[in-house]
C-alpha cells in the first residue's frame, strides 16, 4: 500500500502510549515533558527541511536554507505559545559541498536563532549522495507560559488570524518570519484555548484544530486577510485570491482560539506592528465553512499541503 | 574549497559563544543544559543516518534502520554515562515508499527506544526524492549523575574498554547493541574522568578524548579485545585484525578514563555479562602510541571513519 502521510501519522499517534512525564506527545506542534520538581515544563520540536521538496537547490542560497530550517521550528514553538532557547541541528550536505556554502548554511541557521534568542547547542553532519537536507531540533522551558495546544478551541471561540495569507511560493517561502514574540505576547495577555501555525495553508491548518478539538468553524470571506503575493499568484493561474490564501502552503502565521470576552485584549495586546484581526468563530457543528460577502455559506475541504511518497 | 568534515566543525565549535545556561556546548557526545532551580541538568544529542552512507538500502530492513538510527543516538548519551527519556524522530521516505516499510521503520525505532526505556514524543515526516533518511533527537535529565565528557582525562589514568573491536562491517553494524546501561553503571560506580563511544573506530575516538583532555596515550596490543569478525575481516583482506579493530568504524563500545585508584572498583562493577578490560593509560606525552606484544612502542595515526564530500 502507497504511504499516505496522515494515515501514517495517525497509526503513529495511536501505538503511541504517552508515559506520566510526557503532558503532550506526539500529534501536536511540540511535545511537552514534566521534568520533574522544580522546572518548568520542557517542551521540543523538530522539523527537517529537504532539498527539491522544501526548496530549490538550485536558486536557493545556503544561508537562505539554513534560515528556513530555523524558521520553520521557531514557527512550531510559536503556535505552541512559547519561546525556545536551544537547538541541535544535522545537516547531510551533498558530496561536492563546498566549504564556503556549508559555513553560509550553518551562518544562516545561528543567525536564525540568535535573532530569536536561541542558541545552537550541538548536531550532526553527514555526507548524502540525495539532496542537501536539513533537521532541527528545536527545546526550551515553558517557565510559567501554559503552552498552547491545538485541542482546547471550544464553540463561540472566535478565530484570529495574524498576517495575510497566500502566493507565498512567489518568493517569501524562503524568508518566513516565525510569529514567536507576538505567539508569547498573545499567549501571555490572553491564554488562547488553541494556537497553531498556518505552514501548511489556512484551510488544512485549521482542520487541525478542528480535529484536535471536536469542533468546526466559519470563516467570514470578507475578513480573511489576502496578501498582495495571493493577488498577484491568481492572477498568473485564474484561481481567486482566496482560494489562494486558503491553500497555499508554507505561509508562518498563527491562528489562535479565544473566548470572545478576550477578544478585545486579544487584538490590544502589542504585536510589534504585526497584523491580527477576527477572522471566523468556532461552532458546535463541525467541518469548516466559509461564509461569502453576501452571507451564503459554503463547505470547505481542507487543502494545505501534503507529502506525496 | 572542499568541505572537511573535522575542519568545518572546529570552524562551528570556534564561533559558538555557549550561553550561561550551557553547561556543555558543541563539540561533545551530547550538549548540557542547565534547567535553572530545581531539576537537574536537561542533555541532548542528534544524530541522523543516510541510505548508501551509512546503511544499504538494497539490503538492509526497515526495522533495522530504525533500530540502527535509534542506537547510534543511544550510544553519544552513553558516552556521557546517562539514560534518555525522550527521542523526537524526522523521517525522509523516499518517493514510492510503502506503507508497511514505514511502520516496520517506526517500530524498529519505538522498539529500541523502549528497550532502553525512552519514549518517542513526536516527529516529523518528509518525503525526499534522494536516499531514505532518519534522524534522532535523544534527550533526558541527568538527574543526580555528573555528565562524564571528553575532556576530563588525566595523565596516569588507565583507559577502560568495553567489548571487543572490529570488523563490524560483517553484518554488526546495523544490530549496534549502545551501552547505555554499562555506562550508567559506571558514571554511578566510579565517576569516570572521561568517556566516549567508538563509533567512529578505536584510534580516531580515542583521539577525541586526547584532543579535549590535553593528554596522550599508550595502547597496549595484548590487551585490546579482538571481536572474531577483525579476525575474519583480516582474513578476507590481509590487513592485521589488530588494524582492523584499531580503525573500522561502527562498533559501539565504550572508551573509560578513570584514575588508577578506581580501576578495582570500575572492574567489578556489574555490567550484565558485558566485558570491560583496561587496555592502555593516559600520558602527559601527546598522541597515540601502541606498545607490541614484545614492548616495543609505535605511533599510530587517528584512523577511524571520516565523512567524504
Amino acid at each position: 500500500m502507497a504511504l499516505d502521510e496522515f494515515t501514517f501519522l495517525r497509526w503513529v499517534r495511536r501505538r503511541a502510549r504517552p508515559g506520566r512525564r510526557v503532558a503532550l506527545g506526539i500529534g501536536d506542534d511540540c511535545a511537552v515533558i514534566r521534568p520533574g520538581r522544580g522546572a518548568g515544563p520542557l517542551f521540543i520540536t523538530t522539523d527537517m527541511i529537504v532539498g527539491e521538496v522544501d526548496f530549490d537547490p538550485a536558486t536557493a542560497s545556503a544561508r537562505a536554507i539554513g534560515h528556513k530550517a530555523m524558521a520553520v521550528n521557531l514557527s512550531d514553538a510559536a503556535a505552541m505559545g512559547l519561546a525556545p532557547g536551544f537547538a541541535v541541528c544535522s545537516l547531510a550536505l551533498p558530496r561536492g559541498t563546498r566549504t564556503a556554502f556549508a559555513r553560509a548554511l550553518q551562518r544562516g541557521l545561528t543567525e536564525t536563532a540568535a535573532a530569536y534568542g536561541v542558541e545552537v547547542v550541538g548536531g550532526d553532519l553527514s555526507a548524502t549522495p540525495g539532496p542537501l537536507m536539513v533537521n532541527v531540533a528545536l527545546f526550551g522551558f515553558a517557565g510559567r507560559l501554559r503552552p498552547v495546544t491545538r485541542a482546547g478551541a471550544r464553540p463561540g471561540d472566535v478565530l484570529l488570524a495574524t498576517g495575510a495569507f497566500g502566493g507565498s511560493i512567489l518568493g517569501r517561502h524562503l524568508a518566513v518570519r516565525p510569529r514567536v514574540r507576538e505567539a508569547v505576547a498573545l499567549n501571555r495577555a490572553v491564554r488562547p484555548h488553541a494556537m497553531i501555525d498556518v505552514s501548511d495553508g489556512l484551510a488544512a491548518d485549521l482542520g487541525h484544530i478542528l480535529e484536535a478539538s471536536g469542533v468546526g468553524a466559519v470563516l467570514r470571506a470578507a475578513d480573511v486577510p489576502i496578501h498582495r503575493d495571493a493577488a498577484r499568484a491568481a492572477r498568473a493561474d485564474g484561481r481567486s485570491p482566496l482560494d489562494h490564501a486558503q491553500t497555499d502552503g508554507e505561509d508562518i502565521e498563527l491562528r489562535v482560539a479565544v473566548p470572545p470576552r478576550a477578544v478585545a485584549r486579544a487584538l490590544a495586546t502589542p504585536l510589534g506592528g504585526t497584523p491580527l484581526r477576527a477572522i471566523g468563530e468556532f461552532t458546535r457543528r463541525p467541518g469548516l465553512r466559509l461564509q461569502d460577502a453576501a452571507g451564503k455559506v459554503r463547505r470547505l475541504r481542507p487543502g494545505g499541503y501534503r507529502h506525496r511518497f
